[in-house]
């Protein structure tokens, strides 16, 4: 058993702490029309009425209305962090002040107690996992296998932890079926471009207080993420430069008007080196070697293996913070090669930071919440084997419609005429 | 046995026509490097020795090239047009002229001429189809049933091919397997986007003379090709709205920035109306009704079912060319509503219209190339059971990367440690 | 006395090209709206009346709605070409065929041809020039010096013309005052960024058949027509390079996040080079020597003296027509330097060209008309000196507000107390 | 004599402070390359010598690199803040600190200490004035008119402050010679449209952790700061509405294919409202009346006048902080509007602010420090009279060049023919 202390057990100023939560949290409720109306859905129907959930996410004000939507729901939840920079203590307090939420996540915490808060969400014995980066899945594979059978799936927010899901599903571990939540169209085609594009820039932005235009930014790696830093980059005049491994996206890319290079040439020329590719080793030392002085590196992948800091340490002369959130790495020959929040996810590390816009997570959550309502009604039944599945059409597609409504846009529906000839192949030229 | 006579014989100035339709084969040639490669390598080869194609493609210049690629790697090859307007006759003349390939493709054919020039390419007993738009395959399993038994396989190049394809496939009604090349990251990536975007778009300006600047253009339908339109205009500084059924596309479109809203509302204020839907009635008598005088309408989309013409006509006071290509037709409160080439695939149809840009059609017609070369070592050994299929990645990979070579864009390869990173799923936070 | 014919002296088959014209013209009337209040009020009010107006202009459609807006006002008017290729002899005739109308305008005549027409324009003793290139102005100065007592007044249309006026205002040699009607805001804003940037873009795809997204595209000179150029291969997903000579210009389009360079340096990377400098030898023989193969050379200024095609010659071993309006220049090592419509205006001289849209013509030449309106209205009692005008702000802003009702765009207005403020330097902080 | 007390005497942990701020203005120093060359030209020849500059500034990191270069170049500078909420007082204690600077400014000073520390840097008898809105010029000439004889001149930073002068000028008042900074090319073009475009979206993303994609953004006023902003918010796929009372402005935002529409009708459906305009009542009662639930209003004008926030507060039935910076008013049917910043300068003023990005105030103030130099150059000699004065082009153009060798972009430069050809009229078609 757990001893690991809620929050609450671990705030001096509980009270104060909790009132801003509530505060960041009430403007958050007032831009997630979405999860709005899934609340309050949840409030009446009860579908997790009974469930013990287990979360670990980003704790911080967009989270925490999933998290209380879940609760309205019904389910009994714990939650902790899934960054140890990441956690807004006093939005953690909040939720750990509402009816069957716990929450133990705790800014800035070392590795042993990151882990150890994981373990008291695990604690529950849940029957249902929602994690940003697998975590969750991770440590009950490896050390809480006993409770697997009682576990009816989990969700994952985040593409690196899909894609580690499926390698564990490719090596037959993955022992119950988790949602690739990450993968529906409504969190990839928003949340990666628009959210992580826009916030990540904004972050940079007014941790630095550079501007964009006519900086050569190079973008490393070209999926939803990358494609999304580099459209809204170039929407503020950046001259923008995309690595790349896999050669369509490279293409596509290059068709979209980018210039398209190894990191070894982009590394020459960057202003701005930003990753986004879910890989580690991106920038590493022949590349610091070649910069400018005066560059600023960052990260928007999952986790802080992108940009090799090992070996800029070991580069550096000399080595202090230029600016809250940047690090300067003094090269012999005097420049001076600028790391931004410590390599960590920059638009939730950074000082300036405030993770994806409250619009997209709603997005997002309202996907997670109807997931897990899904699981419930499916998987109880047996519906879903161990492994990765994709969220179901239809439930996307709800949330979609919900977000609509919600901004009054109207769209045209098709009429019967038009149904059959879809499905008809007999029309002729 | 077809009497249909192959273009040859219906020209008069034939050797006038020969000579300039492989001028114009050659600029295509120059500009198209993939193919080039292709051809060389299918030349040496000879993978497709002995085989019979037949090909229903828009016979211009770049089809030309996949055309001569093919019969060039040793198949004999009978071509004709997918649409009476697309065919350029001095293109189809100097095909005819090639070794191996006999065309009966011409230029403004009327309906029963159209399928009976199809009929005469069926008449080879083709053991490849390649088809654009389905013509030889519906012709095939409604007319020619017992050739099914010798066709390996086929090709599909359009959205509304395959759509069509799928819809057959799903009555179990498809007997052969058909690669949907359309469906391939390198067709759908560039050929929708950037070849029906740009060129659809240059064709109405010089059909035109008009402008795009502030204008209020309608792109009906936000697929590949809806979104291509629309992108292009807006870089064009027109003003884009978007009407689309299926939400997260209408919600894609609006959190581009674009206006959405039902054609109902659009066909008020749209100044340029363009249908890329697939799909048949999208502006009907409802919507001709409420246009502005002087509206241009025109489709982008395969068919030309999109705009509902015969409604129009029967609106209408008065109908005159006004422009070459273009017919207003007067309403009897005065308003002109100007259709653009028939409201036929406008790009193709248009009097100022070349097709899709060499570039993109080099990109995909080497797809094409490449999976006829597949369906051929793969599926004489029955490795494609009959129905639609993907082409495979590394094929489509394979020419992504011939390209990238021929534009000098050089990219990253994954080290060995990235590779075993990605395929890993035990590193945490 | 010119013995110049008009054209309907020239021309064989008359009545067709009448026709024919005719119908070019309604077309573009039917999308100038703002010619369209203006002539109605020019047909009412007479402003022109018992005045000669000589025009060198492109003579299409657009131009041929301003050339009737001025005789209905009452002018008797003699009309040419200022390009050899930009005339449409259908329109010429059409307009030939008006009351108090003669047109001298004949496509691909030679040198001595064009300048006689010039001449025959004169022959009418104007009291009125309008120019698009400043040959009026310099015929009658070099040759018909004893004409200039009795010339009221000129427009000008062209950045080029206007350049070439103040310089030759700058030796005191001007001496009559012109309008500089290309720098007003009316006309550089719309006329050059969104008229030369969409049209010559247009013109070279539809010429070429090539595609743009990608494409490394070569922008010389960063003025209003630059801009333009750049702003919309942007948005055509092309990379622009930009080269200039002014350091502001220069540093603009680096903050826009386009790549400067010299162009030596862009002759090595270059796929499209655009010239609109309005300069002389902006490629020559060193930039000849290290292009790539199968670049396409073209030119958006006036003077086809951007590309230097004499020395291009020099170096070619063989020269062919490899398309309608390309010219391909064959190198000793291979490569194919492919000139379109010779290194004249591209979207006037290319085989697929309409020059500016209808719409910013429709503007540009709103400002002609009343501008012509102004100088008899002032010029008369003296107030204009000899040397170069800027239009008056006020008959600007008129046609701006004639274009917005057109448009139906409603805009606000300034209440009293804003404009006391506007007026006003005592309010602090 | 002014008793108002330096910086230094205001703070209490004054090292800490000047350390803080040396570390900021270090950061800007690092990403100023105009202004380090600057520096070191003017330590090296002292052309400030013995003069005495006042200045009402923002005073953060950037501005303070062009004090420090003033009195670099020999002045004695005392300088205060031009706005109560933008000082840092860290910089402002770390300036004070240096030899030869005074500073007065400190952050949220009501209105009595704002005026008073204005007079504290008069009490200097300056020869020079530096203003940013205008406040210096004022106030010398309202109370301290016989300091007027020994002032050699000033310079402007501000669209505001030139307009108010410029009304001054027409009403004769003012009596020494201004530079007008804010309308040279090198602050018009960067500053405006990049500066204020970037740091206002980066900062309201920020304050409200709201996304741009897919919203209203009503943009009030397109001059250049109008511009920047509804450029920014576009490259942010934001769906831009422009309000103008210019014709030619409104025109040119309808033909960059923004929407353009009165203010009042821009109310209802608007999401975030940011005005740009100079003016005053922007968005006034009968615009609160129409707004939805939720919207944002900020203003990126100079003054605080743009919004009228006592009418929304008679309008208010509550008001409370929704958030830092954002002052939630709530009507009486329960919709909220959110004014950011009180409305005052967003990306001066909100909680998460930094004024210009480093690289834009680096050109502004590199035209700043040559126009000082040049005003006690030629001014001495009597060269400018009392007035608005356009800093000459060979001094913005120098501060271009600097620029650009500064970021190793090269460009090209006329040759001898090509400048006689600019030169030259008697060239012909």
């Amino acid at each position: 058993m757990s001893t690991y202390p809620r929050i609450s057990a671990q705030l001096d100023e509980l009270e104060t702490a909790v009132e801003e939560g509530r505060r960041k949290m009430e403007w958050a409720r007032q831009h997630m029309p979405i999860m709005e109306a899934v609340r309050e859905d949840f409030e009446d129907n009860q579908p997790l009425a009974g469930e013990r959930i287990a979360m670990a996410m980003h704790v911080e004000a967009k989270t925490a209305i999933l998290v209380e939507a879940l609760a309205a729901g019904g389910a009994e939840v714990a939650v902790t962090g899934c960054n140890p920079l990441s956690t807004h203590d006093d939005v953690s307090a909040a939720l750990d002040d509402v009816d069957n939420i716990t929450s133990y996540a705790k800014r800035g915490v070392d590795d042993e107690d990151y882990y150890a808060a994981i373990e008291a969400t695990i604690d529950l014995e849940p029957t249902i996992t929602v994690d940003d980066g697998m975590d969750l899945v991770a440590a009950i594979h490896e050390d809480y296998p006993e409770l697997i059978d009682t576990i009816v799936g989990g969700c994952e927010e985040t593409t690196t932890g899909v894609h580690r899901l499926r390698a564990m599903a490719d090596d037959g571990a993955l022992e119950y079926p988790v949602f690739a939540v990450n993968d529906t169209p409504m969190k990839r085609l928003f949340d990666n471009v628009h959210g992580t594009g826009e916030s990540s820039l904004a972050s940079l932005a007014m941790t630095t207080n550079l501007s964009w235009a006519g900086k050569n930014v190079v973008v490393a790696g070209y999926g939803y993420c990358g494609k999304g830093v580099a459209k809204k980059a170039s929407g503020q005049n950046a001259n923008v430069i995309v690595t790349e491994v896999e050669p369509r996206r490279a293409l596509e890319a290059h068709m979209e008007g980018y210039d398209v290079m190894p990191m070894a040439e982009a590394a020459d020329v960057g202003d701005v080196f930003i990753t986004t590719t879910g890989n580690r080793d991106i920038i590493v030392e022949e590349h610091f070697e070649r910069m400018q002085d005066g560059v600023l590196l960052a990260n928007a992948g999952h986790f802080d293996v992108e940009i090799d800091l090992d070996a800029l340490d070991d580069l550096a002369v000399d080595r202090y913070e230029a600016r809250d959130g940047v690090e300067a790495y003094e090269m012999a020959d005097g420049r001076r090669l600028n790391v931004v929040a410590e390599g960590r996810l920059v638009n939730l590390a950074a000082p300036v930071s405030l993770g994806h816009p409250v619009e997209v997570m709603d997005q997002s959550f309202g996907v997670q919440a109807v997931a897990v309502r899904e699981l419930l009604e499916r998987a109880h039944a047996d519906e879903y084997e161990p492994g990765v599945h994709d969220v179901p059409d239809e439930l996307d597609r709800e949330i979609a419609e919900i977000k609509l409504a919600a901004e009054d846009v109207d769209f045209d529906s098709l009429t019967d005429t038009q149904r059959d000839y879809m499905g008809s192949w007999d029309h002729g030229t």
